[in-house]
């Protein structure tokens, strides 16, 4: 049997959700609310140290780290293959790694400034001091205290849009015309950016693909994949899709305003 | 035919040569300068634009990134297999981005603190100030530019032993009596170590594992094995081992007075 624990709008579970409808793999999900801090109860944390979704059981296996799990399921049920020969996989490791090593903060870091830190700035301070308290990384801390306070105009925000302007460009020169990132199959490195790619438009920043033909065209495949609505589209929340509504607006005026610093 | 681009002391290159001699594969060796810039030059730049050691050149197919070449010498090369089932791989791969995701960092800062600031302090002002500001971000600019100048004083020193401390203390908890990391078989997770676990040792960080037996075996077990000598210890340059061996006095020092904090 396959447990998957998860929450709706997190990338990482995304990511694993769609392995699991691209291989029509049948599974069992229980949702975590990260807002009320479920993934920090001691009986999660003996699941995940890391007190962060997702993390799979599997006959009673526990395998956690999103990249890991979904290289687990492809591992563990062969069929339906999203990894291709070695070189494929040398390739398609490289991107998902390149997840795991910046743009995943890069683009929760972006997250915060346009969106999430009107969540935080409706706590009392009392409240907010303590949820930043909490945090045992001095430089996360530090970096999410002033994506809170100031928002876009945040130290960290142009580096953080940087580092998705760089991905997406490496990303163009080395797309194919109809090719998907690992070569001519779709594989797990495709399904490791979905949940990002549809997030990056969620928050108004869709020049970063304005005026790159091949990522644009990719994005628009992995979206016609019947596992998009199923992993990723039907799991949208409302409530958070109507904040990023709310913040469009600025944020495409930032970017036609900086766009030349880009 | 194998090439690889490679350096005697660098740490991901020492973790290649390993999977080379575990699988007896044939290979043919580029030696870079890395104190002379050679990973700075176009032509290798064309192959490995992080301008990092090692790069791999399988019959003509370019593979970056130490941790991708080892999982692409398995997937190319199953004999001598250094990857179990599954659940192993999953645990495999645990291990070795821990090294990706901080701890090889956090080694490289102890290095320069302890060691190779002495490297950088025979420069002139001129060509030290070169030096940092070639480094592209500014916090590994920052990071650097304090080791330097500050050496264990330096405000990163403490965090990263704290964060090789916290790993050996989590593998020191998931080793078996004589197991290995991903389980009862040597594999890649182990491999990984291997040059990061002699070089904590040249760095005079032995109190690492005075108190975790099962570490200390492990690593006593990992040594033991042909392809250390032939991958790790025949490339030890005798002119780092002598600037570790001047050094290893004052950080066994600092180690004794703040051993408590840790």
């Amino acid at each position: 049997m396959i447990e998957l624990y998860h929450n709706d709008m997190s990338v990482c579970a995304a990511k694993v959700r769609s392995v699991l409808a691209e291989k029509r793999l049948e599974w069992k999900g229980v949702h975590l609310d990260l807002r009320a801090g479920e993934t920090q109860k001691p009986e999660y944390l003996k699941l995940n140290p890391n007190a962060v979704v997702p993390t799979l059981v599997h006959d009673g296996r526990v395998i956690i780290e999103s990249t890991v799990i979904c290289e687990y399921l492809d591992d563990a049920f062969p069929g339906h293959a999203l990894r291709g020969g070695a070189e494929e996989k040398a390739r398609m490791r490289l991107w998902t790694k390149q997840l795991d090593e910046g743009l995943h903060i890069a683009v929760g870091n972006l997250s915060l400034c346009i969106a999430f830190r009107h969540q935080h700035l409706k706590k009392t301070p009392q409240e907010l001091k303590a949820y930043l308290d909490g945090i045992p990384s001095a430089e996360t801390r530090e970096r999410r205290r002033k994506a809170i306070e100031l928002g876009m105009d945040s130290p960290t925000f142009l580096p953080s849009l940087h580092k998705w302007n760089d991905a997406l460009q490496s990303m163009e020169s080395s797309l194919g015309e109809n090719g998907w990132l690992a070569g001519s199959a779709y594989s797990l490195a495709d399904i490791g950016y979905v949940p990002y790619m549809i997030r990056l438009e969620h928050l108004g920043l869709e020049a970063l693909w304005r005026e790159r033909p091949r990522v644009a065209r990719w994005r628009q495949r992995l979206f016609e994949r019947p596992s998009y609505k199923e992993a990723v589209e039907k799991w949208l929340n409302p409530k958070y899709l109507e904040l990023f509504d709310e913040q469009r607006p600025a944020v495409r005026h930032w970017v036609r305003q900086r766009m030349s610093t880009m």
